[in-house]
Formats: structure tokens, sequence, C-alpha cells
């Protein structure tokens, strides 16, 4: 038994615009959101179902964008994911979040099978990069947009921030509120977040510092921080740190617990900086001081890049850098104190 | 310039197996999984792609398979993901996430777009059910396992929980360390999780408590949470709630920030649960005796359903339930307290 199905005329009618707007609003393309809405809502009452198939064999478009990540239970993602799909959804695009892996030969692989055709762009925020995974990117059969890394000179759009700022401003703020001795605790060194924050340490000023130590986790994870704070903090305590600088919040999460089997104190004994900004950071308790790298607004410029890409897939890359911006919370400055 | 590709037939060679084995190996279709392995390690490295667009207009399969949830940032998803991963990936599948939005209509929406063909099968876990959405996932031109209430009787594979069960756990463990003024902090009456944790706090015996009382939050989220408890603590501050039940970690995560406003301690003062056993929930301090709905299994179980349909779609429809678990931690009972 099949269906009664509307036409596409008789969804222009219900709308009371033109065939052509019908179905360029239908189709995501040069459609104002008002006119989207208004088609899109005449469509829902009359059953139309676009065929995407034929329409993807017609237009060589399937109207969906991949996100793809190394780690989809990391809260970071979950704001650029939500800002991604602030901006494509308007446009008639569905947004699908994939992973990648750890490795850049994962991440290449996720690239190169972009050619069975099943999305119209990649967003992708690689962990670790290397040179064939710039070459999957750079001949994908759809636009890419990285997060990560600048890569215009490459030619491929990317988003970019500056962690070896933020990681300045973490120890600024640290050296500012008194704090002498500072442990550093960063993710893997070959990942292109590790490196970058390794950067931003090694350049800082630590001309008021007492002591300054580091230490290397097994990857982001709030367990790999519990490790490698507990590793750090056990090293010399006769000249225990005074200050806890985290690669990223699910380090800091981990650090502070770290501390607290010491029967230390965040942070009247530690204080403890993340990076990242992210909503568990905001609600744990102490609320985390973090450097925000403006995850919502590099969400937002590789989406824009994107829909730029989906125009005119010929031009040249582009380059947005988003900058970093410290908040400070309860881990690094009790309400009422210092 | 093209490059050179690699045949089937160099795959089947360099695998050192037949051609039929190497074809069924990279299809997902009745190949062991150490066969599997053998050949897709033997086409890496030959550089041997897919066509998966040529593969999917002769199998009418594309070999990914959607995961749908209302909020990618609710943790409790990262866990079925994962393990909705560690099933398919084997079998050559690819799993995707979406997002249905919060409404049965959206949701409904989102299965009736499969009919575009881009997945082989769908996961959803919708958070709200209406016979829209149930007609649309019976007529779904791809097999559909839902992660919620029991649908067998409506001929659709799924995946439950006993969550009103788990709410009864809860409520004797609280009971049990002596708690007799008790507050619950549900989710939305008209959700699925709603519901069915509202009949369980229904059903409990109360018989011990010198108060119960309850309030209900925007929605499943931190900053729900946090605006629901303080509402409900400050209704009787003469008699105030020695114990809270959230209906999730994330409402738990609020509540405990909610009795620390008001210079409460927990568990001390206020012992809360909270319900899904998430990793937030583990890391945060105090960690929060939670309900686990066994979100890992629920995954797994779907997955396998999946699996199921995708070599028959006309078995019968299927019904996985997995039971709560309580996990006792220091939002209840602090270490050598109690």
């Amino acid at each position: 038994m099949t269906s009664t199905r509307a036409t596409l005329m008789q969804v222009a009618e219900r709308a009371g615009v033109s065939l052509a707007s019908t179905s360029r609003a239908l189709h995501g393309s040069g459609a104002s959101k008002a006119m989207v809405e208004r088609v899109v809502a005449a469509a829902a009452e009359l059953g139309y179902s676009v065929d995407a198939t034929g329409r993807s064999l017609r237009m060589k478009k399937t109207f969906q964008v991949a996100f793809a990540v190394a780690d989809i239970g990391n809260p970071v993602y979950v704001d650029m994911m939500r800002a991604i799909h602030e901006v494509l959804a308007p446009q008639g695009y569905r947004v699908v979040v994939m992973s990648t892996g750890d490795t850049a030969t994962s991440t290449a692989e996720l690239v190169r099978s972009l050619s069975s055709g099943f999305v119209d762009g990649l967003i992708v925020s690689p962990l670790r990069t290397d040179d064939r995974l710039i070459a999957e990117i750079q001949r994908a059969p759809v636009p890419v947009v990285v997060i990560g890394r600048a890569m215009d000179d490459r030619g491929i759009s990317s988003v970019s921030t500056d962690s070896a700022g933020g990681i300045g401003e973490a120890l600024r703020h640290l050296y500012g509120i008194g704090r002498r001795r500072i442990g550093f605790l960063n993710g893997p060194l070959d990942t292109t977040p590790g490196s970058s924050r390794q950067r931003g340490f090694d350049a800082a000023d630590h001309g008021e510092a007492e002591r300054f130590d580091q230490e290397i986790a097994d990857d982001f994870t709030v367990t790999a921080g519990l490790e490698a704070a507990r590793r750090l903090l056990a090293r010399r305590p006769d000249q225990q740190l005074d200050a806890l600088v985290a690669a990223n919040d699910l380090l800091a999460i981990g650090a502070i617990r770290a501390v607290r089997e010491l029967g230390l104190s965040v942070p009247d004994d530690v204080a403890v900086t993340g990076m990242d900004d992210t909503e568990i950071g905001r609600v744990f308790q102490p609320s985390l001081t973090s450097v925000s790298l403006g995850s919502t607004e590099r969400g937002r410029a590789a989406a824009r890049l994107m829909l730029q890409l989906a125009d005119d897939p010929d031009q040249p890359a582009q380059q947005v850098n988003v900058g970093p911006a410290l908040r400070i919370r309860e881990s690094t400055v009790l309400e009422g104190g210092e």
C-alpha cells in the first residue's frame, strides 16, 4: 500500500510562494530564514517529504554536514556542536556527529571515507595531525573546515585559537594572586592542544616563581588528570605547589580531587585553573577558573566558513582566530577572599 | 589527475582469502571478526577504498547507523553511544549521532527523514512519545530500535529499564540511613523518564516519612535542577528536608548547589541521590549516590537488536529490559560516616 504524497506544487500553493522559492527553501539554497520556515511549515502540514535520494542524485547534495571529533564525551565539543547546529539548521542542513578516534591515521581514514558522499561537508577537530591527514583533507571530495591548527597556508579553511596565550593568562592570574610554586598539568605533547599549551607554559614569564614543575597526563580526561596530579603533588611535599594550571577542565577536575586526597584545600592551599570554560567546570564545586577558548564562537565561525564553501568550493582558504579569555571563579579566588 | 585505486581482487590476494570472503568482510555481512580485521588491514595497506555510493546502489546499504537523542550534552548518552559503537564497529558499521529535539513531533520528523536512505538503521531514545511518532517508527523504511519505553506490543524492538523501581531503591536507601523528610526533584511529567520516575515515587512506601514533597524542574539539566531545588528548599525551612531524590545526575548536581547556598551541607544536613550513574556524577565532589540504569548495557542491547534486524528486518519485535542498581557514594554516606 502506498500513501498519497503531496507534490511540490501543492506545497508552493499552500505556502503562497513560487515554485522556485519553494524548491530553494526546501533545498536550503538561497532562501531567507522566514521563507524556509513558511515553506517547511506548509510541507509539514501536507505531509510532503523531500525525496532526498532522488534529490541527491539530481543535485549531488545530501544536506548533511558531519562534525567529527576525537572524543564525543568531552564537553568542549558539545558547545561547538550546538553552535554549528544553530548556524546550519536554518539553512536546511542536518548536523551529524562522528568520532575520529585519537590518531591522525584514524582521522585521515574518516576524511577519506567522505568519498562515499553521505555529507556535503566536514567540520573536523583533529587531536593529532600529520602529513597524510593534511593530504586527505586537501583532496577530500567535499569542503572541509578544520577547528584546531591554522592551516590556511596549506589551502585549508580553519578556525584556530590561541591556547598558548591562554596558558599565559592563567599564569599571570596565579602570579597576580600571590602564587609562587606552579605546577603545569598538560596532556600528551604530540597532540595539537598539548603542544600549543606547552609552548604557552614555556614562553611565560616565570620570574616570580619559587618553583615550577610539570607532569604529562595520558590523555585529556578526568582520570588521567587525577593520576598525573597525584604524581606531581607527590614529588616535593616539603615545598608543595600552591597552584596547578591544567590543560583543560577535565584535567583540572581530576587535579582538584588529587589535591583534596592530600588533605589540602582548593583554592586556599592549591589554586587550580582549567581551560575550555565548559559547563561541567562552571557547575563543579568549587566552580573552575578557566580559560575560555571561545568554543561557541569557534563552532559558529566553522559553520559560516562551511556555508561559504558550500556556495563556492573554489574560494581561497580562510582563517579565523578566536582569542582566549580568562574566567575567574572559586577554584582560584573564593568569594570575599584574596 | 586520478590516483591509482586497488581492486577488490588485490585486497583478497593481500589478505590471502577468497574474493567472496573479502566482499563479505568489507560489506559487514556474515564475516567473522577475525576475517573482517584481516581484510580491512589488507585494504588499508593497499589504500583500497570501498566505493560506498556504488555499493549502496548495488546493495541498498550505507553501513551507517544513526543514534538519535534529545540532548547530545547529557552524559548518559555518551555511555550509550560508546557501547553502541563497540558493538557495531567490528561489524563494519559507522555510528552517527543526531539530535531529535525535545518533542515527539521533532522526533517523528527525524524518523520520517530516514526515507532519504543515508542510514541502514536508527537507534532512538525519544524524550517524549506520541501516536504519530509510533506510527512513523512502524512504517520507517529501515529498522528502528527504541531505547526508552517498551514498545514490543506495538511491533517495535525496544530496550527499557525500570526507573520507577530505581526511584524506589533510592528511597529505601534514604529511609534506611534514617532520613525522614524527603523531597523529590523530577523532570517534566509529560516525558517518558519523568512519568516513569513519578510512578516510582508515588508507589514507594513512605510509611516512615515525617514529610515528603516534590518539585518539577523545567527540563533535565543542572540549571533546571538548581532552580527547582531552590523552590523546594524554600518552601518549609522550619521543617527542612533532609534528603533529595533527583530524577537524574544533572538535576542532583544542581540540587547540591542549592543546598549549599542555604549554608547546609551534603550529606550531613541533606542527602542527595541522582540517577543514571554518569561520569560527571562519579567525579563530582561529593561523588553522587546514583541509580544506575545500565546505560552501557542498554546501548549494547540496542546495538545487538539492530544487528539482528539488519540480518532479518521481518523478525518479530523483541524487548530487552535492564534493571536498576543503586551505587552508594559520598552524597548520601560520607566515608567512615553513618
